[in-house]
């Protein structure tokens, strides 16, 4: 992998999007992730003093991410605002029945989404993407939620390929070192839910994208039908709705 | 317009997109207008007794509108539930800062977006979309919250084609008598807003789709104006965020 160049496209791609949309600035929630974090730095890059940062945790949410996010804003000298969103989680809650924690997540994800769009009205802004190319396939994000954004600088990168770039860019090994968690719950892993490592998982989806079977062959079954299962259940979340459309039956 | 044709079409469309995601149910929200009003209406001919419905008032909704709501849930024999999101949406609001009018209106939708998504877990069932033709290529909605669904039946469908429809299935003359509003704050009017009629822009709309150079001409030159800037800024709420592609530089 090419991270100089690839550094150095995404800094452009950031910049065109930005210019086209006729906004001043880019706007994106830290979760103290490795992948909002690259955002921010690659934003930082492109862009200079025109990134702000919300840092939104609830009450399930670690307080040693919030602090790696807070370290980053700090580092990269970016404005940030803390805003907890516990009482609104709570107010959710109270108005749903028979509630889990997935859709506690969700609604997490939701509350994040509705803050980071009215922000970025205040900020006249463009809402930034941090899902990775894993997470997308997987559709391992809550549509609607975290995944929604007016563009996505990562959305092409692999989450093993997220940490090469977060490696080149001499990030703190915070990032690179903690294990990948949506943070919903504590102690949540990505790679205990979802069965396998990130490594496993990236080797296997590029095996689908490049229709390579003999990686396929040697790849664990039940990872393989786990891969093309979430793929395909997932495909929802990563298209517009379908629309009835009425040319079909003038 | 051939309604008959296009009745059965939409619920065969309904059903099989129903079935395709292997959901039991249908969920949508209630406004009391017209648009939400004709796809329940739809949904009950398609699906019968698998369709739920919330209605979602805020402090600032007419109660008139609720009460005819209500009257439809009674009158197609759909179950429902009934939850006010003064709350919720007060919780939102203590977090925001200079807020307007827009931008509570923007909170209301995603709110509204939330609850939807939560109780289809519950219900097993798919989010209906009920955006027409004109607020989608107006972008008169708010993207990730009441343009956000599953599928959406009437989305083909210009707001003066919904009329015909529900004067066709002889829906209560409430719904077609009251004045089109997002209903997002008192005597809201979308006519008011958009400064011309749905009648006006409809013709507008079709003209620019059919590319009728005739029919545009005879239009009043600031209709048009304000159609093709609508059409052009609000693309964005009508495609799925831009995603960096590595392969456009490796």
């Amino acid at each position: 992998m090419n991270c100089k160049q690839i550094l150095e496209n995404l800094c452009i791609f950031i910049k065109e999007e930005l210019l086209k949309s006729g906004k001043n600035n880019v706007i994106l929630g830290l979760s103290g992730g490795v992948d909002s974090a690259l955002v921010a730095t690659l934003c930082k890059k492109a862009l200079d003093k025109n990134v702000f940062a919300l840092l939104l945790p609830t009450q399930y949410s670690s307080k040693e991410h919030l602090n790696d996010a807070l370290m980053l804003c700090h580092d990269l000298n970016i404005d940030y605002k803390i805003i907890s969103i516990e009482t609104i989680l709570n107010t959710f809650i109270e108005q749903s029945q028979n509630i889990d924690k997935i859709r506690i997540g969700n609604y997490a994800a939701r509350i994040r989404m509705a803050l980071l769009y009215d922000y970025s009205v205040l900020k006249n802004a463009l809402v930034v993407g941090t899902s990775n190319k894993s997470e997308l396939l997987l559709g391992y994000g809550t549509i609607y939620g975290d995944l929604a954004c007016a563009f996505n600088p990562i959305g092409d990168l692999y989450k093993t390929q997220v940490y090469e770039m977060a490696k080149f860019l001499k990030m703190h090994e915070n990032f690179i070192k903690k294990s990948p968690s949506a943070d919903l719950w504590e102690n949540q892993s990505d790679e205990k839910e979802l069965g396998f490592t990130y490594e496993q998982i990236d080797l296997g989806l590029k095996a689908i994208e490049n229709n390579d079977k003999q990686t396929m062959d040697k790849l664990d079954e039940n990872l393989l039908k786990m891969l093309k299962t979430r793929i395909k259940n997932n495909a929802f979340k990563r298209s517009m709705p379908k629309i009835a459309n009425l040319m079909d039956f003038k």
